[in-house]
């Protein structure tokens, strides 16, 4: 596994690897792999020649107020996860070559970012549009995997891509759970135990707005009332959002048709969670 | 020479270069072409293997009381044009696949875009620096190559460039100029005999600060306010802007340097005209 820190490098490396024919798939994370992570990294092997894993914490796409300091960090751990998995190379690149003095450029993607965690997060999606174009421009990859865990960031990629005409194949891959129903996140570490079962909220919450449509209700606001409540039951939590949404345009909807996407993001104690899931 | 109408045949076809080991150098133009616009394809004959063109005037850099509309056209004649060249590809996609329902993804850059043509043409610079890395994406070229006129829009596109870690070169060229130095433009066709004799006055004022700061004047004001005067003094002119500024990061300066851009746009009849130089 070649573990490679400056851009030039990367896109050489990235040349040579198309130049002799190879697939090249590009998995970017922030780091602190967990079992999501890894799924990620097999759905990449299956279609393609060669894997290539980001590790960049992009301080660009955390508020002034969020944790981009305290954001858990195992580059040792992850290097050794990525190599037991055959991925063939990590890129790592330094903040201060990422952004250089005088930087000045924004892919914004507009509409579908302003909703859900676009509200209590401004400029965080403009900092991931933005971060993950530079990272698919020096890793010049065929496909770029992401996980639906994040399916707002998700939805903005494969906007972006399509946009701007990139050449890239956005896959993105089911949310992998703990046992007990909690999506893996780097910042389920941040967690005590109560607060760990408190999180549980989110996952309960997708499964009683699927019961609930499958038993005939279709009013959204019902649903929202009966999560809203299921929420609050749980200790140390406080809701940032619940939203019965169109899957594509994140717009919201008032009246469950074929498809709706349920969006969560709770506070558990100070740890912000999101979760989701489409409703069909 | 082949003619190239949708994104994805023009993508296949740059990845067949590429495999095939050739350097792909890209002259994007809104067509009408002149003298100009063929000095760019000669310098990117020289520096390549393959040359593309782009033909697309693109809607989203003309504001709502522009020219977008009027703008010459020429398709049979700039095709010939290009062909004499020994362009190898002409890439002209329409507006419909470029700009699909629902695209939302503006790629701006921030600063060196608010200054000059930036104040009396909002969302220019959005729409250009937008559809040039679109435009990149098409055509995937190793070079671009765009005219020194334009200084301003060459300024952003090579921010961008680097700020997106875009693995493209750009090359600068300088600009092309009529016997009587009036610097080449499809805008140019717009204008009647009279209005053409008026618009020498950019190219003397061009000559007569370069003429001041070599005789030993430093300060932008007066060499404005001459400026202005020499304008002024010839019929059907109003001034855009005159301005002296830092050929980097474009910020008006006071005291001239080592190295002063010098950018002027004005109005002659209906014809907005722009011209520039290095003061050194």
């Amino acid at each position: 596994m070649k573990i490679i820190e400056t851009i030039g490098e990367m896109q050489r490396e990235s040349d040579s690897m198309r130049m002799a024919g190879d697939i090249i798939s590009v998995v970017p994370t922030m780091g602190f792999l967990h079992e999501g992570h890894l799924e990620l990294m097999r759905v990449a092997k299956r279609h393609s020649d060669k894997v290539v894993m980001t590790l960049f914490v992009n301080p660009t796409q955390f508020g002034p107020a969020e944790d981009f300091e305290a954001y858990p960090r195992d580059t040792e751990g992850d290097l050794e996860k990525a190599r037991s998995l055959g991925v063939d190379i990590v890129f790592m690149p330094n903040a201060i070559e990422m952004y250089q003095e005088g930087c000045q450029t924004t892919v914004r993607v507009e509409r579908i970012t302003q909703p859900l965690c676009g509200l209590s997060r401004p400029g965080h999606f403009d900092g991931v549009t933005t971060v993950v174009n530079k990272l698919f421009n020096c890793t010049k990859p065929h496909l770029a995997i992401f996980g639906q865990k994040d399916y707002q960031q998700l939805a903005a990629i494969s906007r972006m891509v399509m946009d701007l005409n990139m050449d890239i194949k956005i896959i993105g891959v089911p949310t992998v759970r703990e046992p007990d129903g909690l999506a893996m996140s780097s910042r389920n570490s941040y967690l005590n135990p109560e607060e760990r079962q408190s999180a549980l909220c989110l996952k309960k919450s997708l499964d009683l707005a699927n019961k609930m449509f499958q038993e005939g209700t279709k009013d959204a606001r019902i649903i929202k009332e009966t999560i809203e409540s299921l929420i609050k039951a749980h200790p140390f939590t406080r809701i940032d959002y619940v939203s019965l949404c169109d899957p594509m345009t994140l717009e919201e909807i008032e009246i469950l048709k074929d498809e709706t996407l349920l969006a969560l993001a709770v506070r558990v104690g100070k740890t912000r969670l999101i979760d989701n899931c489409l409703i069909r």
